[in-house]
């Protein structure tokens, strides 16, 4: 049995709420290999014109991780499937058609982590791989395999060049980057170059002892108010999944910002910013998981993958996830100099439910799942291994409200039983 | 007037307690420019032979930052100050004299964060720079001077050879990595590139289908076990400090593990793992500075140098360091498959109080400080404004005890008064 409903929404001082009204159907249908799995496309602003793009991309990805998790394959599996296709997708700021930087080069950043034995995987600035994932992966697995030759540790973390070599040799083959860059993407760089040069020519005429604004703003902020923002695939894709047996997984993979500098690496590298998996145990009565997307500094200092999971253990989730999003991100002392603080979160939580037993052997996971953001639009998907597709949604901030210091909030909840 | 006294320890299950003497004079003089600065050489482990260089390096590095605290210089200043020093120490594992990595290249990590702005900059496996801090340091400054031309969001974390150009954009200049090796640091990699081919030699000998060994133990374990350990210099180096206005300051150093693979980046350019910063505000009584050494993936996961710093918010410091290191390092469930969890931490906390007032416009600092490793030993200075010269200690694990499984802590408080 399952079922999907919407959590009711508040409205605080700080919030602007937005609700969709999705109801899903009741399946009848019971699998013994059960699960569930929520992806993002990106918080960031997403047109009307490219929205079915991006939701088809994340039907896709939905149910490539279904597919893993009825075959029986863990959450850890199913996440990784789903980032793959995400990253494939030319559409998404990830693997193939990511922003290109400074230099009109791809640098990737991804990570996952596995709820069950916190292991954790992620690689930063990575050129020349297809899927960055599969990086983050391979090195999560080959930490678990216990210490290198002559009692090294295994890393976690690896970057640039060194993080390409890895790969390598450990069979990911190389993919030239010419192959990932897109039509959309190369041409996104032409115009992005041609506008900072223009910016940098008026920041000179108007103020020449100053090549930088100010926080308190000089000419280019006036002219960048003034112009359309930078032109760039939105940020940041992810997935979070729960299992038959209840294990959470999350992942996040991530082209970075338009014309970032070479080297720069943002949240979906970071530890506890870009994603985060804990299994329940003692203290923490949910399982809980969560991808981020947005502005990978804003997401990196105050860790907020981390700050969500933590806060998910409260009783209501819809409220601990409000005020996560307002205290943590929106209010965070760590972004006070920052005129709008901009980043998105899914999340979900489960934990085994006893109700509705129609046998002694019956099992239960109640699955809560929630989206937010505080930039104009975010897209998702979500599906378990008891529907027949996806259900994709592009959640947008209500007309008038302001991106980066108002924020939307929609969710579900899915129960999901097996007998034995 | 100053003083230090130890804080008396507790014998825990987990933890076995270390204490030392050493108890300060009380100086009657009284600066108008007052700080605090704590540093650290490592936690690892020190020959008794090799303890003199190490405390002369952290004297002066103590010394380093006290001059600029004298000279009025806010924190962040001071604790860059007393991290140059560290660095171009030819014996610590950070800048000149790091250890080499696989490849015999030198690739080093870096952060640095300032309690009043909450900023923080970056580098992870930066080459060919000297002081890696200046390039973290100057990170976070421009970073603080708000937006790049055309909107852009200014990086607060670059890896590799993007990290090294932007540094040569910045004027910091290049340095040969030959410069930077040492003899000591080059005939360790010999000896260690010899002691890997032999472990792994001996691997395929007893277990020709896994070269690598599991957690559960192999051959090459049990020779390890027998061996002496990898020949490297001690990880990490590290300061904190506080400035007359009781801003909190922090910053880590470190070439990383020895042979380590290219692109590996440990906790040193990890937000939360490698040091934090964060003065005293609203609902947090204390300003807090806190900066770890030892294995970076240890570190990293259990996010160590966020963990103490939230921990020395309960009113007993000595007691909160203690209940931190056990139950979120050495007990942590992320590290629940490690054998051994080698790390060690320098925190401090400070407060304004009002004790002792000579006149209505006296203000005082107390400042408390405390250092704690799981490893065989860790080398720490500190020096007050106040003092004539720094103090330097090697705190031990007490004979019998298993580093990785067992803990010494120490400390002292020392109470910094001005009158206007």
């Amino acid at each position: 049995m399952e079922e999907v409903i919407n959590l009711t929404g508040c409205t605080g001082t700080v919030s602007q709420l937005n609700y969709s009204g999705s109801t899903q159907n009741i399946s009848s249908r019971v699998y013994k290999a059960m699960g569930f799995v929520l992806v993002h496309a990106g918080a960031g602003y997403h047109s009307e014109s490219k929205a079915k793009e991006y939701k088809h991309v994340c039907k896709r990805a939905c149910q490539k991780a279904v597919d893993r998790l009825r075959a029986g394959a863990m959450a850890l599996e199913a996440v990784t499937a789903a980032l793959i296709e995400l990253e494939d997708s030319p559409f998404t700021n990830a693997g193939t058609g990511s922003n290109l930087n400074l230099c009109g080069d791809i640098e990737c950043d991804a990570s996952i982590m596995d709820g069950k034995s916190l292991n954790y995987g992620a690689v930063g600035a990575l050129t020349g791989i297809k899927n960055p994932i599969l990086v983050a992966r391979r090195l999560l697995n080959e930490a678990q395999k216990g210490k290198l030759s002559a009692g090294r540790i295994p890393p976690c973390f690896l970057v640039g060049i060194g993080a390409q070599q890895w790969a390598l040799g450990h069979g990911i083959p190389a993919c030239p980057s010419e192959k990932m860059a897109t039509k959309f993407s190369l041409s996104a760089y032409r115009r992005n170059k041609r506008k900072m040069e223009q910016a940098e020519k008026l920041e000179t005429v108007y103020n020449p002892s100053k090549r930088r604004r100010q926080s308190s703003g000089t000419v280019s902020e006036i002219m960048v108010g003034h112009e359309e923002p930078m032109s760039a695939s939105l940020d940041t894709v992810g997935a979070i999944v729960v299992d038959q047996e209840g294990n959470v997984a999350a992942a996040v993979s991530s082209g970075g910002l338009a014309m970032k500098h070479p080297g720069r690496v943002g949240q979906a590298a970071h530890y506890g910013c870009g994603c985060w998996a804990e299994n329940a145990r003692d203290a923490r009565p949910y399982s809980t998981a969560v991808s981020t997307s947005g502005c990978g500094e804003h997401l990196m200092r105050t860790m907020l993958a981390r700050e969500c999971s933590t806060a998910m253990q409260t009783e209501d989730a819809h409220q601990a996830l409000l005020e996560a999003m307002q205290n943590k991100f929106i209010g965070s002392p760590f972004l006070a100099s920052e005129d709008g603080v901009l980043g998105g979160v899914i999340v979900l939580r489960c934990c085994r439910c006893g109700e509705d037993q129609s046998s002694d052997n019956f099992q239960a996971l109640l699955v809560e799942f929630l989206w937010s953001h505080t930039t104009e639009s975010m897209c998702v998907g979500y599906m378990s291994t008891h529907d027949s597709k996806a259900r994709t949604h592009i959640s947008r901030l209500p007309p008038g409200a302001v991106a980066g210091q108002s924020l939307a909030i929609e969710g579900g909840v899915c129960r999901l039983g097996v007998t034995d």
